[in-house]
């Protein structure tokens, strides 16, 4: 018998064609409760050390926030993980839309996915019913034909998430597509669905939730979306979207141009949230039960169609200023692109920067990539190199390794030029300017991430007073000092790692949990797991969570075989900035080691970065201790 | 200029008679929020490496809960801590009462007191005045005439810490006493005060509170109070206090009975809560603001007098089964006599015990102890045997160095029959039948404690579900399993070792603020911090500071030579309970090590039991590296 603090999941065997249906209780769902804490424990359960990531043996797990049915903003997210292809660590990716909340009025927390499919199939559930269906009518179609497809012939109502021609031709960086304009886009889970040639999951769901206290979590809603309405740090990302972001990182030195070669792009302005306001946005979109509506909608007569969304920050930047680009309309429909056939933006922005480097440095000739344009600067190589690489096309098929495979394999020194750690290529903010970045970016189990960690740029933060400086002159909190990475620095990543551990754990947006502590945050959620499930559980136990996901990420990454020397930083990020207002700025190899040393030390982790027996006990971990390499 | 969250304190220097305010920021009183925390930093601060504890370098620190005078039940408590004399450690004690609200009213979050002074003084305190009085006419006086004294000639509405004739006399378990009956009890910080020449501080406090948000504040009491004296939880211990639990801990096979020789006591009934109420309670007695009354006042006409109070559970014991005495006014009479002469009950009642067990054992006979009736169960010998001593009479002068030492000035074997860890006896729980207590008691950095952790018939604990099992057949939390000493009751003890620690440094009476969480409870606590001085502090901070004491005391016992070797439990716990619902239990010692090693790792300690520099940097501890040897 379930009861209401037990997770549900769908257990798929693509080989033997079989979905069932199985209970984790409580006793395991609070220990990992839901997202990106449940993916990695289930997937570290059920898959066998050392398994091609391509291959029947990899598992892929879609994990979605305990609440994420509740009609409250900024909880409806789902975490995909899998091994992946691109780094040979843990993959790990998330995303919102409307996906994450109809799973889980399906009544599923949670589905995994094992083996690998003959003919290529896709899911579909509705409700306590789900099964393979085929899918060869739909393999090769972009992600716009497919979803209309899945509507007509399963419902119309339908939520898909679903691979595009990218992943089934398993491209490292394919990303796996919601609603046309939502990406679970790093590490490559795109490629994991495309070698299970499982082309998507549809589900429809039209459960009540089964609350303990249904009046109390409704107050509790009413309570947190009048106090996030009144919030401006949060409603104010709706005006620019992320892409507000872009004047305000070049301000400082901190948009990554040309490949990371430098920091300012004098043309930003041009691809800016404003300018797009001004422009082609056509409308802002939200997720499930948000009224923040951050998410940008574009149209371009001809050229992009709304249905695919509108380019956030990070794909401006990958796509704009990463390739030395100011053409917004040619940034917003590489973003189609993206959707499309289902890319990884970050990812395939860089992709198309390192390319250009690649050109630039003498390292591929006009021969080599069959493209004579592509150079900094050109939107339309870049659009063409994007087609290329999804459909592994002449260079693409090259570059649809990423860029570390990419550079290894085309040898004359084009290794040195990879901006990527652990293969996965850095986003769109500079560790050079943001210091604590470049410690994250070194340790995230999943390569580079720029949503695992508070920023430098902290204006408030829940967790810790001590982690900020004193109120300034005008009662703000300055930003740390960018220009070292000191102990406190450590210490603040540290902590807030683990805190935004939880928010991929408990499926929070960042963009709306993240900065309105004051006003609505983890007290909140303690109060909201209670009314919704009876969990007593505290701010404490919570971060212990928190804490719990990066050391079971950990432990996975042991196995597999990453080390020490996998917690490096690309050659780029020891250079000085050459210009503009972060000029000079650069990390040094010596204070990345003594980071890393103190780092470790913090997280009770050993000086080769594998967690403490100690550390996995405290954590209530002890069984994870077998899967390390005896010492 | 300071400010609302800073702490102001005393800085006393007895060898130059000089009084000096001084202003602790807000930024350090945060890492070290008030009581047991802010003491231990300020001990550690200002006292020299390998000091004597009787000598002028050792420091005694009072430090209040900074909630102290708020109308709160169960936020007026104190600490006081030094260099134990008992045990060479860290000395920790804690009591109620209305000293501390007074302290706080006079404008003092702490007293720090060093040297010596050439004549008894007193240190008399009228909000920021404060001056050191002669004491000489106070020297040698009981508690109640000292007390009477002070009221006369300094200010009759003072209230007053001060030691008696034990504490002049350095007996090394001696305590210091507030309003005649109640102590800070534990390691001898009476002694401390008799070192130093400081016979009492007496204060006067009229200022109004000075808060951030005095409407926030008030709300809180408002909403706690009324929240309290619905929890019958907590107000069902203002019947019978914590007398209550003697025959509930008999009937568990966990009343130490002779010395530890046993866990049940058959005529326990006699000396138990519910007798107690029966025949000689007079009234009961509340601390500051507090509507729970768990305070006993017994009358005996002719022996006992109700300003001495009342014996606690802990003397109970201590002075009754411990010492096989079955007789309630003698144990009542035993209490009074330590108040008056200003005794830890428990250790005093131990040090009877042991010295009944002595003669039971034939090391030491009746030439010896000069009283042909010291023997297990004799309530007037027991009597005779507190004021020798609090006197240093007879044999009473070597019992007054503490049980360990005087075992070892005896030699002949006696060494194993002391029943206390780092020579701070053992309170009167049981760690063979509440299992996570033999570790605790091992570990706690200032010998056997009680309240240092949650024992294992938890019912309910707010940090953390998975210390407790689920939930059986009538929806209650069973306790732990007695009989062993798992991973998970290690974790069980470390966790809660750290919120325990919390209401030691928060001042928080573990009687209202433990078992009553899930009405009110660690949020509380945060909202009072933030109401009252504007601390946007969260239950992860304030657990931080719960693990940085810990360490923090841990690091002055490691400057001061401890070793692993310390964390050693006495021998009769390896000892199988003989008789009653007990028998048969006991620690092991593969069981005890194999526990330590779990608990340093699990601390971030290493095996040797020293904190890592990374857990010190964790903790913004880096400062205290320096403290440690280097390996």
């Amino acid at each position: 018998m379930r009861s209401i603090g037990d997770a549900a999941y769908l257990d798929v065997d693509l080989t033997k064609g079989t979905v069932t249906a199985r209970v984790l209780p409580e006793s395991i769902y609070r220990l990992y409760p839901g997202g990106s804490a449940l993916a990695t424990y289930l997937l570290l359960q059920e898959m066998p050390a050392g398994a091609d990531p391509l291959g029947p043996d990899n598992i892929l797990v879609c994990a979605v926030s305990p609440l994420a049915n509740l009609p409250i903003a900024g909880i409806s997210r789902m975490t995909i993980a899998a091994k992946s292809p691109l780094t040979g660590a843990i993959g790990d990716s998330q995303s919102g839309g409307y996906f994450p909340a109809e799973l889980k009025k399906a009544g599923w927390d949670a589905i995994l996915v094992r083996g690998r499919s003959e003919r290529p199939v896709y899911l579909a559930i509705h409700n306590d019913k789900a099964d393979l269906r085929p899918a060869d009518h739909l393999w090769g179609k972009i992600t716009g034909e497919a979803l209309d497809a899945i509507h007509a012939e399963f419902d119309p109502k339908a939520e898909v998430i679903q691979i595009g021609p990218a992943g089934e031709n398993l491209v490292r960086f394919a990303a796996v597509i919601s609603m046309l304009n939502r990406a679970n886009g790093r590490t490559g889970m795109g490629a994991v669905m495309g070698a299970k040639q499982l082309k998507a999951i549809a589900v429809r769901g039209t459960k009540r939730a089964h609350l303990v206290d249904p009046e109390g979590v409704k107050a509790l809603a009413s309570s947190i979306t009048a106090r996030l309405k009144e919030n401006p740090e949060v409603t104010g990302l709706g005006k620019y979207g992320t892409a507000g972001a872009v004047n305000a990182q070049n301000e400082a030195g901190g948009l990554p141009t040309r490949a990371f070669q430098t920091g300012h792009f004098t043309t930003a302005e041009k691809i800016s949230g404003e300018t797009m306001y001004d422009t082609i946005l056509k409308e802002r979109d939200t997720c499930y039960s948000c009224a923040v509506k951050c998410k940008r909608v574009v149209a371009v007569d001809g050229r992009v169609d709304p249905k695919y969304g509108g380019p956030e920050y990070e794909t401006i930047a990958t796509f704009g200023s990463y390739c030395g680009i100011d053409d917004l309309t040619a940034v917003a429909e590489a973003n189609q692109l993206c959707n499309m056939y289902g890319l990884d933006t970050i990812s395939c922005g860089a992709t198309v920067a390192f390319a250009m480097e690649m050109v630039e440095k003498g390292i591929l000739t006009a021969a080599d990539t069959g493209d004579p344009d592509l150079k900094w600067g050109n939107a339309a190589a870049m659009l063409r190199l994007v087609k290329r690489i999804a459909h592994r096309e002449f260079i693409g098929d090259l570059l649809a390794e990423g860029t570390a495979r990419a550079a290894r394999q085309l040898g004359r020194g084009a290794e040195q030029y990879v901006v990527a750690v652990k293969g996965n290529d850095l986003p769109a903010h500079m560790p050079r300017v943001k210091r604590s970045l470049a410690l994250i970016y070194a340790v995230n189990p999943f390569g580079a991430d720029h949503q695992s960690s508070e920023h430098d740029f902290v204006t408030a933060f829940p967790m810790d007073h001590w982690m900020r400086k004193p109120l300034n002159q005008v009662g703000q909190f300055p930003m740390m000092d960018a220009t070292e990475l000191s102990l406190d620095k450590v210490r603040f990543a540290l902590v807030t790692q683990q805190f935004y551990s939880i928010t991929d754990t408990l499926g929070l947006c960042q963009f709306v949990w993240g900065p309105a502590w004051q006003v609505f945050g983890p007290n909140d959620v303690v109060a909201l797991l209670k009314a919704a499930y009876g969990w007593d559980c505290s701010l404490f136990e919570l971060m212990q969570a928190g804490e719990r996901r990066i050391n079971l990420m950990k432990v996975f990454n042991v196995r597999e075989g990453l080390t020490r020397a996998d917690d490096r930083l690309p050659d780029r990020l020891f250079e000085a900035i050459p210009d503009g207002p972060s000029r000079g700025l650069k990390v040094t190899r010596a204070e990345l080691e003594a980071a890393l040393d103190a780092y470790y030390a913090m997280a009770g982790w050993n000086q080769a970065g594998v967690p403490t027996g100690g550390k996995l006990d405290a954590l209530q971990l002890s069984w994870a201790k077998t899967l390390l390499p005896t010492v």
